[in-house]
């Protein structure tokens, strides 16, 4: 499962190399047009890169999987799959308003998506298990689908906003997850 | 093995990502175009999972492999591989009659491969083996291609009966593979 | 290593994938220009599964790998990575002579490469080796080279008897390759 | 880890083969605006190997990782996967001044990325782990840093002189990194 998971979001960090083309012109005043999708990317590479290595220490805490959990793992997989288009809307766009609730929408997909995933492993590993230990009230899960429904509201008062909220929850889980990460180091 | 099949089929869903391209203009109404291509994108995301899930619970129920073996998987992923084509062609011709016959032909031969590929890994674990009581009679098998080929016969009625057939052997696989899953959940 | 193969190997699928546009108009018609790209892409996948199932059972005899079989791979792999251009351009010019030579020419390379990666390995294992004793004389690997080469000799008559020799090489190899199969079957 | 990072170097070799575009005639005439292409693909293509055969190394030396080590080989993956935009801009203007310059700064990022990269595992490892010692002095990695730098001074004079340098790191590093190696052979 590991395996297919770490193909989908290599192939998404693929296609969003794929946005960036080769600029026209050989100065650097020929870079400007690509500076919106370069920032675009790094955003997203950073993204997908939280929910690869938060994804990597979860399934390191877990024994196994069933019917449900690879079923909700396709599920966070499809919504992880839409962040390419979303970003790139909202690049096209310059955060306008439309596009960054859009951005918002995809992103507390992604965010339910991954609570399910967690839960659907606490539910098969048992609640007194070593993995719901780890996993603990997961406080982390909760608060980011609170902050992107909250950064939703805040777009119709300004995109902006909205845009800030989202970073919060990257700065957040930046720190990668530490319940896991001390019982799943070796390789 | 797995990984080469994992592999193919993360890069399937991929090719389906790529068709669905960033829309122009910042308003909700421009994302309307995009409908029939989302639609279809998912739709085909839930038949690729479905393959991807049973396969792994196959294989994971499998202890060895040989050169039949090798080749009706390359089969099953060749007719996997026009499932992205199909679906674009079905999409584009909002539901023709001819393109969802041939969305039903390429399922019919995926499902047909599948079959042979349980059928070579059955023969080679021998009919006593632990792998053949986990597959028993393999009805799920044999009864989607006779849904598959009455949904095309249907089609001559009316392509939406075809879909609908089409559907119902989705909703038949939804159901994980209880047979294998129980011996194959430990990671 | 093979994990890293696959993945090349699945990628240079999806690009010959990629090739198969979705056809404009709804009737059957309309299918007939994509008929040369699907004979090309049914011919390109059977020769990249014939490298993969090769690859793999190689790549189960081996015990250990060094600093040429790595690079030795890679070499096969970047002739392989070339099949996608030469098959389209061959199919686009409807087997006219110079694209059927350069298809055997890169098809003679990848054999040259599969053979140098095959005698690294024995190296690094030892003539007494099981690998060694499971290669053996390696005639296929040497047969295919020469055939490929009097294939592009052909050529110079007429391509299609070129076409022909290179069909046979296939066929030679369609036979999986026994010698490592019955040592590399468990999982 | 290593499975997502052979993902992504597959795919950035795939993005390269992509931009080979099949050629319009049938003659040897017709591959010739082609040449640049296939010049920067080898080019890049040896490059990508050079860092997926010493990052295979130094992977199978490590026993652990944890989110330090994972975000550093994210930063390395970054940089790789700028390498063909990069290139494709160097190729598409004739080796000019800025995009060598550029071409070499992603260079020299990626150059500092590994370098971070083998840090963080060393850390983990502690001073007087079999895995710093492997490591030994880094002298290679210091080096090719060093050698990036004065490459981009370099091409202020002439970009010819630049590419010579970048060259002279290839060479350097084609040649395997043999600390690792021969404790690294297994599989």
């Amino acid at each position: 499962m590991e395996a297919f998971s770490d193909g989908v979001l290599a192939i998404i960090i693929t296609i969003m190399v794929l946005e960036l083309k080769v600029p026209h012109g050989e100065s650097l005043v020929s870079l400007k047009p690509l500076l919106a999708d370069f920032v675009s990317y790094i955003l997203s590479f950073i993204y997908i890169g939280i929910y690869w290595n938060n994804h990597h220490h979860m399934m390191h805490a877990a024994h196994k999987v069933n019917g449900s959990v690879l079923w909700a793992n396709a599920h966070l997989l499809f919504w992880l799959s839409l962040v390419p288009v979303a970003t790139g809307w909202m690049g096209e766009n310059h955060f306008a308003k439309v596009p960054v609730i859009l951005y918002g929408v995809v992103m507390l997909a992604a965010g339910v998506a991954y609570y399910i995933l967690a839960h659907c492993l606490t539910a098969l590993h048992g609640k007194e298990s070593t993995f719901a230990k780890a996993l603990g009230s997961d406080r982390k899960g909760v608060l980011s689908v609170v902050f992107y429904f909250a950064g939703i509201l805040l777009c119709f008062l300004h995109p902006l906003l909205g845009i800030c909220v989202y970073v919060l929850v990257a700065v957040m889980w930046f720190i990668p997850d530490k319940r896991f990460e001390e019982k799943a180091t070796t390789i």
